[in-house]
């Protein structure tokens, strides 16, 4: 987790894209040579994340970064999150997307976060629904936040949606046990929005049952009527599951919460302090 | 405004990081050849952006769009945004990312265009605090929502903050001087987070100021106290500038208001169906 | 599986690895603007793959293909693949790159096929020992030979190695239940070289067996002490796995034959005629 | 040949086509931050390649390499190859492309040294036919088995193909003596599949004659017919040479062997361990 | 200044253009691991631009360079510009694209430093004329001749040429007004090739004019005519301007001389020892 | 050579570096959707290039160009080069980039054409001096204005300078059959700056003899001296060659003159018109 999740490439086409040539300001006061230091710190309580490639980005303007506060890191306001020493023309490079990205990821880790507490013990996976393009460091935050990811993308994992079972005209039974045989290594996960539905799912054989925007009392009687199956089906729910809601789902029986409401958080704020030395 | 945005390379960078390797459920499933149409509509009011760039996302993986919205229309619940016709492979590779970029731009647009709607004659201008690598989609939307960009980067603007003149043991109206004899073609904005500093600065020469979290009524001493100048500096307010304080500080006689509310906009909800045709 | 599997962008890098910046030869001979046509045809029996990916390369340089055998296809010696038509310019200059391209993925897809058929009805499932960067080819041609991919990455799937055991000081059924609570939408495949180690990490939960290196006989063992498990495990065969004892090993019972044979397949050789027209 | 010849960003992506958001098996066991040591063996005899490639990924996960074999070195079963120390998160990273890239590149190397060495005193000159996307590497290890290449692609050399011949209507004295002219600093390659048609093109004042597919005898002759000629031809035996017919062609006087039969070579086999430390 | 303009990517890209796959003749030698040293010197008077990235070329093929002058140094004659030791085999990789590198910056920036110097205290401001895809190295060529970029772009400026106007269908001041309040921001620059023109702009409130082949004699009579103004534009010169006529500009009351002529400069001559040590 | 030599990611890259996040004149000028047409035309005479190039760029921005000039063409002033047609916004997103192309290619083409037609039938070459990272367009221009190019780069020619020989104490007889021996397919071309070394090179057997800034007549007695040898080796004048003495190192028997002028060449001048339609 502590891993810099983003290559050299593209942290340098993130500063490229805030400073393509220069800073014209520093340069034009004459000031880029003189030695300088930047103090990131929290301004209200955070999960911190990407301080590690908040540091990389000073590194790779030639300045020296230190006191890196590690991702996942539960902090208390005024907390030091991260300092960096260089010419003023560097620490200004770096400065702003430096900070930008620790606040944007330690916002989904904050909040992500806030999902895991409210329903200890429950599993909390993430969506595909983060920033396109910015799926590192989107993924890395989700970790530090303590949920894991509901599936990186269509590659890897079989989810069978209402959208792709309107193609279908076999019964799921069927069509479960082809893919079973099929996909042996492969969990099974169906996407439904009835109780009754589900249960049929989990009689057919599949192994996940994703509760699409069902009430926790209705998850609840999925759970009920599909725990003496063997092997039980995991229950999961999704569909605007968030911290207010994650405890009732996790009394209701379900094992995995599934949310994008980690990428909506609003960033953390970091402040930032930087100064002659 | 309504050119896309996004290079080739980018968008599929994009499908990409969702679909690496192909769509394993649906290529499982032995339905990825069926004809299919996909929907886009908007379940809540909204400003719309990055149609254009969806669209473009189905052509790239083989599909047809049609019936897309121009970024920048203000749409009622239910509208229509976009079709989609192909195979039920392609539609699915390329469903989720062009809805979540939709959704993302649809969100920073809308929200946008409610801060110029509560400012109307008053520039609104955004900051650099973007999801680091997302740019070009934020400055679409941005623009989309009515807003315009405060600066893009580093390389092109002069923008003193008080960390640039911790350095300076000059007075302001000698580096200002300098500056404007340097950079003629450039408008010189200076940040300050004091009204006796900003009618200094603007006695100075500055062109423009930037109020750092004045509240309005010292943003309108700042204006009385310096419109008598020839030429009189543009005022701008700036630090938790957003929809609820905007008229305020249009009212207190700011032509510009600086914000990163935006960015922190919820994601426009786009409502999808896709069906066998 | 039919679908281009390489951006533009990795097409166009392709051929200008293999022309960086034009024909001397066509060009010195002053036949580039000659009409003419291209031909691939196969010389022997063989599963194609990456037609489309050639068609491609063709149209990328200005010609136009047509004639493109799906990828999957199974062809006798002779039939033809593809042809394109266009400048002898055009033609000569994307005529290598397509052509190797075809004869690599239909190398592994032909292996792929011939160990799926040794074992009908049961899943072969090939591993990541692909040529470093040229993924995505490789697993289309994996697919394409009708076998799967066992895991793309390490970003998705568990799969537990006796590397990761040595670190472990905890019992298996611990650490076991320990990630089945923490990640119940996935799969848990443990790998061992021994049937005693085999039968004890069944009974203490995991999913799927990776046997590595074990003979037939010893996979039937460690089928049927486990086959009486409620779930009873996946049975896994791995190392040194191919079409000799792909046969073999499905009769021991196991469920997924764990493969690297394909990509070592010699290129299925593609047979060219260019000629003007 | 000891460079590293892929750039840090090739080496990126090929970490991230394996991994590219993290391992999830190393993070959910807790190891991921466990000192740990790593060590690559040969497990036959083998021309050592890519070792340098190797290290160079683990250094760029954070590991520190050593113990590096230089590539173009013959080494004996079990001969250590590499070495690295660092997390069992950063090890298990880099793991399995370093050691995949090692089992190609060492694969292609040794079988083009048993070429080499079949035919001494005689260039062994290797073709396009490498792995599309990988020839980078694919060149290095051709110069690792002390082969070199016959072309790198159709910018700089002059092959004249009889595909480029079809268009031609001019007698070959002329179109050679044209060639030569404009590209006096090119050696004029030209193929041909016949005895007659090869004096014929030797006395034109063809540089080099590249036989395709004639046998050692058929080559011999053409060699005893040219070699009066001031100056004489270079004689290049192609079209299915390899290490079991290298010494009948150096022995028919063929000066080139033109071959791709190293790049299919059976990758070389490493052996792993991964151990606490 | 001084900072390396180019990513890490993009010297890797530069090197891979000049030798993709190994030096030939060096490893052909057998020299390539001999110790060597590269000494780069200036022929003539120069002012030094791009010796910063040249040191970073050589870092990267692994020679260790030294005795680097800053970028916008003005040297004399037989002035040493950097050394850098290594193998022969690093050197001869980087030695052309370095020297070539530095050749045409240094020829830029000292072509631009010799405008700068005929118009002591005018600003000399570079256009977009410099080559495609060159921008970085020829920015900061720009900057380290003493000149500044007139704009960068498109995206951040407003420039209103002719071709704009032709769209216009109503008054300058109309227009000009419209632009002032929508993008206070930003100065607001218009070309012209007519001193009324260029007077009418002026009082319709137009920041900069820019004139556009006028000679010194009408851009005085322009001067002239806009000084009352309060507060009076910024009148700039274009089209044609260099060293041969800045002065009379300057003297003509311009504050920006804009010109294209640095990029067009003949590359400064920079001479290469390259010896065993 | 009529062939476009960019990527479609080359092409979008230098429109992106013009044009990042849009035209903001023309967008807020509110003239983007107006259709216009934009026109190409030569001021002087000139041999055309990379008209293609840039009807590419019309085309990825929206816009339909017609009438490309092929390049090598010789035009007379005023010739129309090019047109396109589209929205104002389209088509000033690509005009600067366009014309800076085409002024840039065309004039390395048309000074490149000067040379060879100062000595009709000798081989005119161009170097590696071409601008770091813009080799693709440079080797286009050359070839369009009927020289070659005398080394792609380092992998693929042998050529070895005095630098080379430094590190050599065996006699050049020795060397050069070695060599030759190894790499028969390649040319061997010495450079040298003294008529006693060329001869001994020549007698020693080397291929081609480049001569560095040895005087014609000097050039002249290295021919006489050598032309008795069988094979005659290919003297190559080089070293300050340009259209001015052109003429007499092909009358002294120089077979190839090896240049690097026409990258210096001043960009041709291209008028632009855009006007609505």
């Amino acid at each position: 987790m502590a891993v810099i999740t983003l290559t050299d490439a593209a942290l340098d086409a993130m500063l490229a894209q805030d400073v393509p040539y220069g800073d014209l300001t520093t340069d034009a006061l004459g000031i880029a040579q003189r030695p300088a230091r930047i103090r990131f710190a929290a301004r209200g309580a955070m999960v911190v994340c990407a301080g590690e490639e908040a540091a990389a980005l000073f590194t790779r303007v030639g300045a020296v970064p230190a006191d890196v506060v590690a991702s996942g890191t539960e902090v208390e306001p005024g907390a030091l999150l991260l300092t960096a020493t260089g010419t003023a023309g560097s620490l200004h490079r770096a400065w702003k997307v430096a900070q930008t990205l620790m606040e944007y990821a330690s916002g989904i880790a904050t909040r992500a976060r806030r999902i895991v507490d409210a329903a200890p013990g429950t599993a909390v996976a993430c969506t595909r629904k983060s920033f396109p393009g910015a799926k590192p460091i989107a993924v890395k935050a989700v970790q530090a936040g303590g949920a894991t990811m509901h599936r990186l993308g269509l590659s890897e994992t079989l989810l069978i949606f209402p959208e792709h079972r309107a193609f279908l005209d076999r019964p799921a039974a069927d069509w479960i046990a082809d893919l079973k045989r099929r996909l042996p290594e492969k969990r099974l996960v169906v996407e439904t929005d009835s109780v009754e539905d589900a249960v049929m799912l989990a009689e057919a054989g599949a192994d996940v049952i994703q509760l699409e925007k069902l009430p926790p009392e209705a998850a609840a009687r999925v759970v009920a009527r599909t725990r003496g199956l063997a092997p039980a089906p995991v229950i999961a729910a999704a569909g605007g599951v968030d911290e207010t809601n994650a405890a009732a789902y996790a009394a209701a029986g379900c094992a995995v919460l599934v949310t994008s409401a980690p990428y909506f958080a609003k960033p953390a704020d970091v402040k930032v302090t930087l100064e002659p030395v």
